[in-house]
């Protein structure tokens, strides 16, 4: 195996090209091939053509769904000849795809790196105002498949809610169609499996945080009751979702100052 | 109210002052003032001179502990005449301080806005190869102050254990001494909350993971046995914990190849 054989993993952050940091350009740079991963989350306004400008340099896009096979092979035989870079969205090897490639590149004896992106796990929780410890396990809203939608978010929220914690919710993406799922549908999905399980977990009295487009340069958070947020026009996605548990002082202030939450609903969850 | 009074928050991300993203860069080149909060967390190599000269800038750095008082009302009256920046560690609004400041800047009438970084949450995450949706909630080990240590950790490792969830530890920091918490100290400091609630939380079979230096250069993960990572030598701070609950087998697969779990460990949680 080549000593230079190395396989560098970039993270593009959020929301263009201009979100990579000065370390990754420097990674590309210096690269003998460079790869981009771009369907394992949405970047609103990537511009593959334009890094390309800026570095001067080829990028080869992988299409959709086949790191796994093919381009995942293209791409370790690339490494083994010196430092290749593979860009992805957000922060690197938060998708089990990435950590995947990883786990071969290493069993192939190939050295692997991580160049950090900002990422939507702490983006969405920063701009909410709420607190990152306060967080319980976070969940995907998946499209129901034929029929009855999942239970897991509606148990999870529920689990989170009795030790007075928060739930993020990710809102499923069917890369293949183009289609994400939109905070009302969410929402909706919540109030179909009340409905079902009648638990009291989503009444409509609960209040929840709609996220639309973080990272961007016009994110929207708007937070209140069930039907306000419902009502809300959030625009274009990608869409995210908090159900809030306990909040403290400090976390009622940020919901009513940023995310036009009516002072009386935060009350009620103090 | 100026019309252009406006505050950006631009996030730094992990190790020195290339990680920050080209996005970032350009909101510093626009600013009519630029500051720089440094204490909220640790970064390894950061050089606010060498910002300074590739910028062609004043960076004003923000002494430590005085956002809330003095430099926050400072920073409040520069966004007043015009755009102004102020850069913290990670990504911005993770830290309650920053939240306040945001939440004061919009009360004054000033437009706030966010351009995301690198956050230490992910990049755990990430290095360790777990899945980011099997994390309960996070939790920081705090230093003993003045007698036996808090038991929140403890407690809150066992509410993810029982639900088979992963818990992040954060490692306490103590700015004010150039003090934080190591690996060694955080695991002896759950060790004794077993000792004393003895509640089979913490055995000799309970594996952990240590990782040093997230998002640096030279990161380094360690799985195994409680007494295997307290012996394993990671280098300087900061470093951080992972207490895993139940692994899928890529989970574990990662533990093996990246952090070197013996199979005999993995296993044991599968």
């Amino acid at each position: 195996m080549n000593k230079l054989a190395e396989l560098v993993f970039v993270g593009l952050g959020l929301y263009d090209e201009k979100d990579i940091s000065l370390r990754g350009l420097d990674e590309i740079r210096e690269a003998g091939a460079v790869f981009a991963e771009l369907y394992t989350s949405v970047m609103h306004k990537l511009s593959i053509k334009k890094l390309e400008e800026r570095v001067g340099k080829r990028i080869s896009i992988i299409p959709r769904g086949v790191l796994e096979e093919d381009a995942g092979r293209i791409i370790l035989e690339q490494a083994k000849k010196g430092k290749t870079v593979l860009l992805v969205p957000g922060d690197p090897l938060i998708a089990t795809t990435h950590v995947d490639l990883r786990i071969r590149a290493e069993k192939q004896g190939i050295r692997t790196r991580v160049v950090h992106g900002a990422s939507i796990i702490s983006a969405v929780i920063g701009l909410s105002g709420l607190q990152n410890y306060k967080f319980g396990r976070s969940v995907t809203i998946p499209f129901a498949e034929g029929g009855f939608p999942s239970e897991t978010p509606y148990r999870v929220i529920g689990e989170n809610k009795a030790q007075g914690l928060h739930t993020l919710c990710f809102l499923d993406i069917k890369a293949d169609e183009e289609k994400s799922m939109t905070i009302l549908e969410g929402l909706k999905t919540l109030q179909a499996l009340e409905g079902h399980k009648k638990q009291n977990i989503i009444t409509s009295e609960t209040l929840v945080i709609g996220i639309a487009r973080a990272g961007s340069e016009a994110p929207r958070v708007k937070a209140g009751d069930i039907e306000d947020v419902m009502n809300h026009d959030f625009g274009a996605s990608p869409h995210a979702l908090i159900i809030p548990g306990k909040l403290h002082f400090m976390e009622a202030e940020a919901l009513v100052t940023f995310a036009g939450a009516p002072e009386e609903v935060v009350e009620r969850v103090q």
